[in-house]
């Protein structure tokens, strides 16, 4: 926080939040398009925020002791930039390339940008984002704090519950939010338009300290971060009432101007000349950017990791790979500091537990919300954690969207699904994820991996620590023997050719519960003197395309793809897409009807995926 | 609800509640799977509800005025299998049939079964689906009133808030939610426990009536009901304190028992007899089945829909198919009285605002919470509606478990998503739709619609509703020109080819903005004597597979799809997979980065899907 005199200090933030309203108006003018209305709520909030009261460095936004900021309400990108322009991070004529394609200022904010941690656009996401950013300063012993805005028609997203929930429950007192009440959303009022009380008794009833304010009086935005910090064992939310386009006469407080700039001529010279006059004059210049207070410490960097002993499995053990991920986890932890673990109340399923009982501490227990457990994660990851969150891969369905940012954001975050496919079999469909790889995959830049046996399984938990990116694993809840020595390397991007012959007659390509499906079709097909190659994709993205069409060419051109997966999105698709330039023909045997309830068996075998089903195929062919 | 007397009433709930623990238990150890315990917390509640409470007709569970149930806490299944066994509806021995593949009575409720409106089972869905069913009693002018039981841990699910914000802006005053709270999540205690306060404060603080229970004492949940339906203006929340386990000794109010069936022998005879002990005397015989109140009355079924005008556009006009859809909506709801729009505050963008004009009471309005929009629609449409939910296509990722249920529920429900792909310009990725396609192709039994014209943009609309089961629309924000007569016919499952000649040297596949590039490098191309086929490929599922491979069979086995989506799960794979097997290469070009902000026509070409670089990979062939 400042230490310069409130006397002094109100009036020059006044007119740097004048300034900001400025860049905002003239930057979006200049691209043509942007929200300078949703900027102008919040300048005296951001003017406060910015020169008054984060600890921070302009020239070094990654310092790892500085206060965080994340702009939730993302479409207010300008007032962000306009910000660190003020603070000298860089020149204020860039501004003026505002979403052009050459320039990191997009429309909204993305880490292309040192200031951004992730990105945000998707409303209801930085909440969840700022709760990680709040959880890593306990990790790393920092007393940085966290804060974050959000707009007042994104807290009726559900994941803005979540991070409310777990916040309170993980008592984040270093996290202080602030809602810009501006009652407006895009196409019509807000739910609770002006009315500060509902947001204040729902922030309350979530166990956080509330603060209600009129967010344009400098005294009492400057009074409320002040007892935000004062304020132990809970989060704070500041309420801040404020008038969407405030400063602008043509706007201000009106609907139909949501994400409209002003037209560059008489227009936007009109809104510019009414805030120019908007400055206030200032008995003495102060040097706001000279008067930020820079970070307290620089916590100590991250320790090497270790060396991670092999696996410690022999040929022909019976492990589910979701519990070879459990033990794989927890090696990896003890050999990585950095490695974190988040769970949405499934951690004796997914073997998570393995984890927490060895690190305590850096397990994060999400309760039931996939939401905040994957936002939280891009936080964390954006801070310097290795964070590995994990559900049934059903329910990491739930958070889609945040997965879909968190590939925009391209941080470290590595999930795990397990209960993959119809071979988890009573519990019915709602409990089994037929389109996870489909997810994953459409992602550019995300591994997607999925191991068959508990030695694959561990190897591979290392390798996604070890990658720079977002990372996938799909892992399955029978139980499967274990079928590689614990010297085997799985390097990301490569498969196992587990049977071949000079007289194969075609490729059968499997993963997880199918590979061995394949094993089983193999020895059936070898009784009659049929000859298959067996192959373990065990990554799918990225995927080994020249052994793929050299094994699919030394069989006859002929590639079967068995998974437990719907037909589209996963193995076929990724096989397919593969070969078929090489003019390789793919048969493939997926689940293709909504399944039901029933053993696994039986459910392999009725949804054209089991042995038999391959044994078929290859006959056919 | 009921006309017995208390005195008489309650002894023979009591004995009602214990036997559908027998129930619950028996069914659970015979399956050797299931959540024994989270049934039995909820059995007093169930014993309540269905038998002195809802007004249905066992023997017609989908009467259209009958007072509905949900369970949204799904994976107590067995106790609903045992409260409708119990009550008539089949034969009591059918229970020991649970989760085997012959029997509908799955792990999780499914609509296979008559009085299932909607699956659950993934936490947090039913409650939204509810939400949609109160509006429905509203649509159809019934008093019939909807219950939904939810569980303790799933109330972390933002849906869950979000579900209790619309419900409470709508003054759902005939729907009664309780939660069993009984303490236990899955993997540890539940973040409240027993502290019903924590849930009646958060309920009251979202603007519903709360009342707080023990849901063991029959008379306390009997009152409670009542007071709910006395309660108007806004929906009831009964918060019930239970034990997980109850009656269970071995098991009640213990961690680690979580959804475990007891083992048959001395375990499961012991629980039995247990239970068995809990019956009470009863003064006098009471026929609860006799009592069930039945629906007051039937409701009008819906007028046959009317004929639909054909599309009003001329030739070359300029239409952006998001504009295109909100029109064919209007029309369509003026011919349909079944059908509805839900919005998630973007109703100017989507153009569902034209419908909302035409139609205000059959329009709902979501604010910013995708899921409850989509819950909604599910429930909806499991009454009868057909609902639109629309929003900017990237946003329904948030959504992608209730689409996931919503495909296992088989509900008549018409997603569409604006704003695909980079083609929106300066917003940037955060905006953009490039997995869209990925979500929903993977999904059995989905139409997967990606008009590119206004004139196909209506008549697919109207496709879309009179089709039979889930579907989705792909619509796009830049204006198109209308390539299409307006008596131009376009079946689901079908395509267009707009070019062609026997000279063809390759067909080039494109949709939505991706058309026009297309046809732009046939005119390129035509220009140095090359000649290409061009498809419109506005039905990506079901696909027209025959004319696929005939057109790449024509064109020398060489396509060309070119998409605004990423190169996983869209076009390309669904072209590939329907031509693959024939022999046919597939060159495709797509997304293949995450994007950034720019101008369309920049980004077109920046991330290669521009007529250009359709040119280019033609020559190239």
């Amino acid at each position: 926080m400042t230490h310069i005199d409130r006397s002094l200090l109100v009036p020059a933030l006044s007119n740097v939040a004048t300034r900001l309203r400025i860049d905002s108006v003239r930057s979006t003018s200049e691209a043509g398009s942007g929200h300078p209305t949703s900027c102008a709520s919040a300048a005296e909030i951001m003017a406060a925020l910015f020169f008054a009261e984060l600890r921070f460095d302009p020239k070094e936004p990654h310092h790892p002791g500085s206060d965080r900021f994340v702009l939730s309400k993302g479409h207010a990108a300008p007032i962000l930039y306009a910000a660190w322009a003020e603070a000298g991070a860089f020149s204020r004529d860039e501004l003026l390339t505002l979403r052009e394609i050459g320039s990191d200022l997009e429309g909204h904010p993305t880490p292309r940008l040192p200031f951004v941690d992730v990105a945000t656009g998707s409303l209801g996401q930085g909440i969840c984002a700022a709760v990680g950013i709040a959880l890593n300063a306990r990790r790393i012993e920092s007393d940085y704090r966290t804060y974050c805005l959000l707009g007042d028609g994104e807290s009726a997203e559900g994941s803005v519950w979540e991070a409310a929930e777990v916040a309170a429950q993980d008592r984040l007192d270093n996290l202080c939010a602030i809602t810009d009440v501006n009652g407006l959303g895009q196409s019509r009022a807000t739910m609770w338009q002006h009315d500060l009380s509902q947001f204040a008794r729902r922030w309350e009833a979530f166990g956080w300290h509330a603060i209600t304010i009129d967010g344009h009086d400098l005294n009492q935005i400057l009074d409320a971060f002040a007892e935000a910090r004062r304020t132990t064992g809970r989060p704070t939310m500041i309420v801040a009432g404020t008038v969407k386009g405030k400063g602008i006469s043509l706007a201000a407080g009106k609907d139909h101007w949501h994400g409209k700039a002003f037209k560059k001529g008489e227009e936007l010279d009109g809104v510019l000349a009414e805030l120019e006059r908007q400055f206030v004059p200032q008995s003495k210049d102060v040097d706001l950017v000279a008067s930020i207070e820079k970070p307290a410490s620089r916590p100590a960097p991250p320790a090497a990791p270790a060396l991670i002993a092999p696996p410690d499995y022999e040929l022909g053990d019976q492990v589910a790979t979701r519990e070879a991920y459990g033990t794989a986890l927890a090696k990896l932890g003890a050999a990585d500091a950095r490695v974190v673990a988040l769970d949405a109340d499934v951690k004796n399923s997914t073997f998570s537990d393995k984890f927490e009982q060895a690190f305590p501490d850096r397990f994060y227990e999400n309760f039931i919300a996939e939401q905040v457990m994957i936002g939280s994660a891009m936080g964390l990851a954006a801070r310097g954690a290795v964070p590995f969150p994990s559900t049934f891969a059903a329910f990491l369905t739930r958070a889609a969207d945040f997965v879909r940012m968190l590939a925009i954001s391209r941080v470290n975050v590595k999930l795990a699904g397990s209960h993959a496919g119809v071979s988890i079999g009573e519990d019915g469909p709602s409990q089994m994820a037929l389109e996870d790889l489909a997810m994953f995959r459409a992602q550019p830049d995300f591994v997607v991996l999925y191991p068959s046996d508990a030695v694959s399984t561990e190897r591979l938990v290392a390798a996604m620590g070890a990658h720079d990116g977002p990372a996938y694993m799909r892992t399955s809840r029978p139980k499967t023997p274990v079928i590689y020595g614990a010297g085997e390397t799985f390097p990301i991007g490569g498969l196992k050719v587990l049977r071949q012959s000079a007289n194969d007659v075609a490729t059968v390509i499997g993963a997880g519960v199918t590979l061995f499906e394949a094993l089983k079709a193999y020895d059936e097909l070898q009784k009659s003197g049929v000859s298959i190659r067996v192959i373990d994709l065990y990554s799918l993205a990225p995927i080994d395309k020249g052994a793929l069409i050299e094994a699919g060419t030394a069989t006859k051109g002929h590639i079967v793809t068995v998974e437990d997966h719907y037909a589209a999105g996963g193995i076929g698709d990724a096989v397919t897409e593969a070969v078929n330039e090489a003019g390789i023909r793919v048969h493939r045997i997926a689940v293709r009807e909504i399944p039901r309830s029933g053993k696994p068996d039986e459910l392999l075998d009725r949804y054209g995926i089991s042995a038999k089903h391959i044994v078929e195929a290859v006959k056919a062919l």
